[in-house]
């Protein structure tokens, strides 16, 4: 039933291979892990470290389940080199209100330019390492920046988690939602007879019990039964409610003394 | 200028505070940490253990930094009294195909549902344990599952980067796209003056340089002319422009062994 819901509602492999996820200085092997993992996730393959601390590196990549993605990630020594085949070029920052020289996007937002730019080019979007982020100096390197709406008092997130927040935004798609909704078989609807032996079996427990004077008991009936059509009751679940109100019925009629 | 950016754009606290996430028997601290924190970046403050490995949540309590989140954390020992305030239970879960019992949204469709809840009743919504997600009898307690849009071959996501994936997608406001766009303050444009210089440099250069032929100098100069608008020089760029020509110029004219 929901064979190949998931990878259909992703952009195309292609598009998502068009995309350079640019790690600069990372230094905890970690995160390096968690942000290939995220992109295994969402379907990117193509990582890049600029500059890793040589050992974060070299542990990530040697990790218990390493990912393909990250035996494939490529090692520059600069910015410039590890995008230099790239069309647009985005850099993401915590940072609000520092004189920024760029235009800043909300995620929500700067998600939609790569993604039309991934339809047909290469685009890079940077990290910064885990203290500092981006330096000035890489931010040069960037078309625009790109922000994860976080609350204004603790703005500064983990890298793993940035990371696979922005590859989620990237790959969302409202649209897909359609396709996407499982919901398991919906068994047979109770029969009117069947609802209406509920019914009874109610409005005489009720009658029992005492809960309806005489003289209200027509109405009451009414309002029973328009509650019991309500619940759309299943055939099953007809039953159940059927045995349950059963042993009720015979639990009352036999006095407080029966078991 | 950036002033309030941000966190304007998110829920207001008060419906936020109605979510309690439910980490059932996670077994890692450094992913409880990380569940924490991303509640702490998005807004929200409740969090719910259920039958932690205790030595894990000891260590996530005790970690260097550990926020406000673990801190208040509330400890049960079981699903039904860790929901039991709540009008609306949602797990998520990887599984799309197994015989589930439940409806299953995806995320995109699913925060909507939850949003529309919490603007007056507290919802949880579930995460199971890194190993094996949910049981059986955790899903039990669930009106619906939600799944992130993982590419079907690595369905299985990192639990701090599920926490944050789905928190990301609650607190997300396209519509908020607007109000957060901050552009560095636009330098001013060239004169229409100091655009024709650049102009006239840049065609004298071309005369100079011998790119046009005499005949056809009139058409060329035109081109260049639309050419140079379309670059819409700031009043900065332009003398950039200028002094690059001017430099350009002086050693065309000076002929290949000046310096």
């Amino acid at each position: 039933m929901a064979s190949g819901v998931g990878i259909d509602s992703l952009p195309a492999s292609t598009e998502l291979d068009r995309l350079r996820i640019v790690l600069v200085a990372a230094r905890n092997p970690l995160n390096i892990g968690a942000a290939a993992r995220a992109m295994s996730n969402f379907g990117f393959s193509r990582m890049r470290v600029v500059n890793p601390f040589a050992k974060a590196f070299r542990e990530a990549r040697s990790a218990v389940g390493a990912s393909a993605v990250l035996a494939g990630a490529e090692e520059y020594r600069t910015v410039a080199e590890a995008v230099s085949d790239c069309a647009l070029v985005v850099g993401t920052t915590a940072v609000r209100h520092r004189e920024l020289q760029h235009p800043l996007r909300r995620l929500e937002h700067g998600a939609r330019f790569i993604r039309r730019q991934l339809a047909s080019r290469p685009v890079a979007l940077l990290f910064g390492s885990e203290k500092v982020g981006l330096s000035n100096h890489d931010l040069s390197h960037c078309h625009w920046l790109m922000r994860i709406p976080t609350r204004e008092h603790h703005i500064s997130m983990n890298l793993g988690q940035a990371v696979a927040v922005c590859l989620y935004e990237l790959v969302r798609n409202p649209m897909a939602v359609r396709v996407s909704e499982i919901s398991p078989e919906k068994p047979g609807l109770a029969t009117a007879d069947e609802v209406e032996r509920v019914t009874s079996m109610l409005v005489d427990l009720l009658g029992a019990s005492a809960y309806m004077s005489p003289s209200r008991a027509p109405s009451t009936a009414e309002k029973v039964r328009r509650l019991v059509r309500r619940l759309k009751l299943s055939v099953h679940d007809a039953e159940l409610c059927l045995g349950i109100l059963r042993q009720i019925a015979w639990k009352v009629r036999s006095g407080p003394s029966a078991r």
